[in-house]
């Protein structure tokens, strides 16, 4: 969809794909160490609230992660997504996360007629590109959805973005992904990104989606600019659960959609039951001053989450400290 | 500034004022009583980051409301304010608010040679705007900047809107507030309403102004969007602070704004002097599921402000109570 003929509140968009991805984005909080029923009652209460796709975690290489550091959802085997859905009988598909350079895709990605497995989508940084298509091309053959997060794009320049946006797009991928990693965006830059992502994609008959962060409180309205330039992939979790300042709430977007598929309801009953549990054994996540200096400076927000780990509160020590490595 | 002409990321903005109101809808959080460090402090912090305009709170009737009852800045009394600011030799200029119905102004508010006071903002509803105007008139002729917030226009429909702007627009006011009472607007619709604002804003040569809440963590995202579009008063407060979910981060709009008088670090200083204190001290606002389910709904945020009161956290059973009102 081009911006001429960008969407208004009214439209019908039955293009819209909503991808829950607590557990993936939020595992990067409690390093994947999330109870069974806490995955149960995500599945259950995702698949009443008509969302589309359930991220499970990242397919890591055990030869690189010690298994015993992390949560199973760091590995998302096989046996244990199966544990949770059985034959996932149910129009909610599933989604798992490969990193460039940490997953071993040859082994651990199974053909897809053994796998209950949808969606498989390949996070990539701009140089690694030639390595995800690789991926991409390797999970394509073996029957899965495809979809590619290019992260970090606030630090890349447009030359360079063009160029592995192509690249991206001649291959198999079905869905590329429009990723503000640092929450540095404005919703009038993502206005821009949006566009050029979906020229590429009309080209080459591709889908965009948009995995937005909330250092500035933007995630949403981002999430919602990018959907009305004709994004339609959008990527949420429950609470805004994930790194640093989280993401897109679940709750706002469900709330926004007027997709009658979508039902806000589920998702209040799995806030109550699991959510508040989740906070109260103390998880820490969301916007906070640290991750807003961090977001407008365009930094890794790792510097952020140690200050709050430390339990620092000398905020304009720590935004001195940013502005003298710009 | 019509849409033709709307602003981008780069534009030089020489007509843009920020207004603190951390002490006004801050207010409404702690019935006003903020003590003299916290308002000396929150003074100082704002002149030093190039704030022009810090609203120090309402000019109450002291027939309707009781001063046991609430703290000094619900009535502002001049010697109150002297008490914080001199002469206030300063760029900083003041404002307090004052509602209609609520105030007895052409008593409380004195000939502007024996106030310290700048502009003395009228809030009111769209059925109260004959009383407004007469209100704005009466602050206009002792000698001050005059603003005008019309509240809740989320409730009211475009022919009364029309009808109400055009009247304001007659009168002497200097700035025309669009206000999303109920943080129920999207981005797309601040555009939309920014646009008629500023189409008879240049009609009559005024200004004008958004004031918006979070409920939906929407606020900040609104504000630039207003601001995009021409809007050059931007209301917001520290940490947000402010009725149920709170107002636009004052933290976020200095860090957004390029214009070299602003300055971020001040802020800083003083949230982790002050505004640390007051939320350990028990002052509680900002983004919620109760919120968000009355902004979402076009509502009064009571509803969620009574609920997280009552400590309660049966969130689909509060959306429920909402949806049968409806």
């Amino acid at each position: 969809m081009t911006q001429e003929t960008s969407r208004t509140l009214m439209s019908y968009c039955p293009d819209i794909k909503v991808l829950d991805c607590t557990l993936r984005d939020g595992g990067l909080v409690n390093n994947f160490r999330f109870d069974d029923k806490f995955v149960k009652d995500l599945y259950q209460a995702n698949i009443k609230a008509g969302v589309d796709y359930m991220e499970f975690g990242y397919k890591a290489s055990k030869e690189i992660f010690d298994v015993k550091e992390f949560g199973k959802w760091k590995f998302c085997d096989e046996e244990d997504i199966r544990a949770i859905v059985g034959e996932n009988n149910s129009d909610l598909k599933i989604s798992v996360m490969s990193d460039v350079g940490r997953t071993d895709y040859k082994k651990d990605i199974l053909e897809r007629k053994d796998s209950v497995i949808d969606l498989v989508r390949t996070a990539t940084y701009i140089h690694q590109i030639p390595t995800a298509v690789e991926m991409i091309e390797d999970a394509k053959a073996k029957g899965y959805e495809t979809a590619v997060n290019v992260m970090a794009v606030s630090k890349v320049n447009d030359e360079d973005l063009d160029a592995g946006l192509e690249l991206l797009a001649k291959s198999a991928v079905d869905v590329i992904y429009l990723v503000d990693s640092f929450g540095a965006f404005y919703p009038e830059q993502i206005e821009r990104l949006a566009d050029k992502y979906l020229n590429i994609a009309a080209k080459y008959n591709k889908q965009i989606g948009i995995h937005a962060h909330n250092n500035q409180q933007l995630a949403f309205a981002n999430t919602i600019q990018a959907l009305r330039q004709g994004v339609s992939y959008l990527d949420a979790t429950v609470g805004g659960m994930g790194r640093g300042a989280g993401n897109c709430f679940l709750e706002s977007l469900l709330a926004f959609l007027k997709n009658p598929k979508y039902n806000l309801m589920p998702i209040m009953k799995f806030v109550e039951k699991d959510m508040l549990k989740l906070k109260e054994e103390g998880a820490v996540w969301g916007y906070d001053i640290p991750y807003l200096l961090t977001g407008v400076l365009n930094s890794h927000p790792s510097s952020a989450i140690k200050f709050i780990k430390e339990e620092r509160t000398d905020y304009h020590q720590f935004y001195q400290e940013l502005l003298e490595i710009e």
